[in-house]
Formats: structure tokens, C-alpha cells, sequence
């Protein structure tokens, strides 16, 4: 199954797919889409649909994961966001892809294992998780192949495919994840 | 020359297209995408993509302004008119459209003379600039073709296709506009 995370932004919306079978994923593609000093902000948005229908019917995903936010630091970044995410979430439909939203909080539980990780734990996870010789770059690529596997590690996706209970996957998926990070860990 | 006004929101998204040589105004169409109660929030976001492209397909217009915002309740409900926003803004790109944007208080001075006008004032002001027997309704209608015609009154647009100074005009317009709005406003 593949799933394709985004993590929208005006500035520069990170994208990333993986393949996965539930216990192990694989790095399908992942990038970012960065807007021109020179656009104007339709011409933004306009890219970023693009690009997205683009890498969305090279990697024909059965689901679309975007990370979604409930708060912002003021009303008007709040409008600026919601406009790529617009842009975004409509891809994905044109794209006949069903949507799934986690926040950020929801992201970094079910990816390094507690809520408030920063960019670079996201990093590195991705790499462990999807046994990478280097950390995706930009932290917009693992951000989004973080949203994408938040939502196979919660539980939601490949019922039909699993073979264990869906709990004692879970615990054993993130008790694994717990112990590579550790094992990160003592680096610095 | 055609304008096309959008009035975005993610309930219901007004819009409405004017034929203007700068004075007078002839409607060519308006109306409302409303969505569905069963629609998710990404098939509400492709139902108003897909119709705005369909009506500005159909009206071929010039340029299409949008209302802006700069200020909302809180950034939940930014965040949400942010994502209507940017699929509106998004359509008017795709049917090859400069997009330009005005403020509600910009939109209200222009068409009703001052920027505190209720929506009641701007659907009788759209009915006496257009010449209509009723005012256009729904309200979302009304505003998106008082956006439109407020880029015309700006002065912005038919620089080319006007034999009379900018200011003149302008001055002429919005003491018409004083004088008619004094006209209707006895009745209550």
C-alpha cells in the first residue's frame, strides 16, 4: 500500500510517499515544493497544485495524509497556511485519493514516540524507520513522510493486511521505535 | 471589459460577473456554490474549485477579484476561509485570470459609499448600480459582484477605455452613488 503525506506551506510544502506492508516501509519519493522569490502568491498556489497532481499520478497512492494544524501564531498565518492546504487537500481529491488530517502532536507520537520531538528526532526517525542512508532534507520531505507513516502506525490503515492483533503491532511497533531511538540517543 | 467577484467561504461561496465600460454595468451572472451537509471538507473544497472554473469558463471575464481578509475571529475560522480562498484563487489562475483583492471595508466604500455598510445596504446598491428589479440574493451574491464593481470604482481597472480623467470620474461615481443610496435609504 502506498500512502503520501504533505505537509503544506505557503513558503515551502513538503511532500514524501511510502510503501508499505505495516511493519516496514519503504522510501517511495519525498521532496519540496519551494515557491520563487519572484511569484505571486496565486502563482504560489498554482505550483503547488501542480507539482502535486504531478507527484501524486507518478506515485498513484491510495490515500493522502496532510498534516493538519488548530492553531496558529495569529489569524492571518493561520489564512496564509489555509490557502496551501486548500491547494493541497484538492489535489489529492482530483488525484481520487481519500484524505486522512493528523496534527502535528498526533505526527511526532506515533513517528519518534512523544508529541513535542523536535525537527531533527523527525529526521533521523524517518531514517531509521525507513532504513535511509541520510536524513531526508528539507525537514518539509521527512515532516511529510512523517505524516504519511503517523498514519499506518496509528493503526488505521492495512487492517486486511496485517496479521497480528492490531495492538500488539502497535506495541511492538512502537517499542521498536523507542529503542532505535534510544539508540540515537546518546549520540549528543 | 468582464470582472468576475468571488466571495469565498467554506458554507457558501458567492460569486458574480459584470460587463462594465467603466459607468454603467450590465449583469451577466451571479450566484451561490453552497455546499452539501453530507460533503466532507475536501469535497466541499473540489465542489467550489470545480464550479467557479465551470461559471469562468462560461463568462470568460478579464480579471477576477476576490475578497480579502485580514483580520477573522479566531485562526481556526482563518485557517478554514483560508482553504476556500485558495481553490477560488487557484480556479481564476487555471482559466488563465489576473486575480486582484480587496478588503470587505475597501468593497463597501467603493460600492455604498462607507466601509461599515450592513448587507442589506450592498444588495440595494448592487440592484440600483445594476439596474436589477430585485436585489440579488443570496447576500454571498450580492457581495461578490460589489467586489467586482468595486475594482471597476477603484479607478484600477479600464484605465485604457475611459475618456475622462481618473479622479473626475471617481468623484462623479461616488456622488451618484451618495445620491442614489440617499434615495433608497428614506424608507427606513
Amino acid at each position: 500500500m502506498r500512502v503520501f503525506g504533505i505537509d503544506p506551506g505557503s513558503e515551502r510544502t513538503g511532500y514524501g510517499c511510502v510503501e508499505t506492508d505495516g511493519r516496514r516501509h519503504r522510501l517511495v519519493t519525498c521532496g519540496a515544493i519551494a515557491s520563487s522569490a519572484g511569484d505571486s502568491f496565486p502563482a504560489r498556489l498554482a505550483r503547488i497544485h501542480r507539482e502535486l497532481l504531478a507527484r501524486l499520478s507518478e506515485c498513484r497512492p491510495e490515500l493522502v495524509v496532510v498534516e493538519n494544524v488548530f492553531y496558529a501564531s495569529n489569524a492571518r498565518s493561520a489564512l496564509k497556511l489555509g490557502h496551501a492546504r486548500g491547494v493541497a487537500i484538492l489535489a489529492a481529491v482530483e488525484a481520487g485519493c481519500e484524505v486522512r488530517e493528523y496534527t502535528p502532536a498526533e505526527v511526532k507520537r506515533a513517528v519518534v514516540g512523544y508529541g513535542r520531538a523536535d525537527k531533527r528526532q523527525v529526521q533521523q526517525m524517518i531514517k531509521l524507520l525507513l532504513g535511509l542512508e541520510k536524513a531526508p532534507r528539507p525537514h518539509d520531505a521527512a515532516d511529510a513522510l512523517a505524516v504519511a507513516i503517523c498514519h499506518v502506525h496509528s493503526g488505521h490503515a492495512l487492517r486486511g493486511a496485517r496479521h497480528e492483533p492490531r495492538d500488539s503491532h502497535r506495541v511492538a511497533q512502537t517499542a521498536k521505535t523507542l529503542k532505535s531511538w534510544r539508540q540515537y540517543r546518546p549520540a549528543h
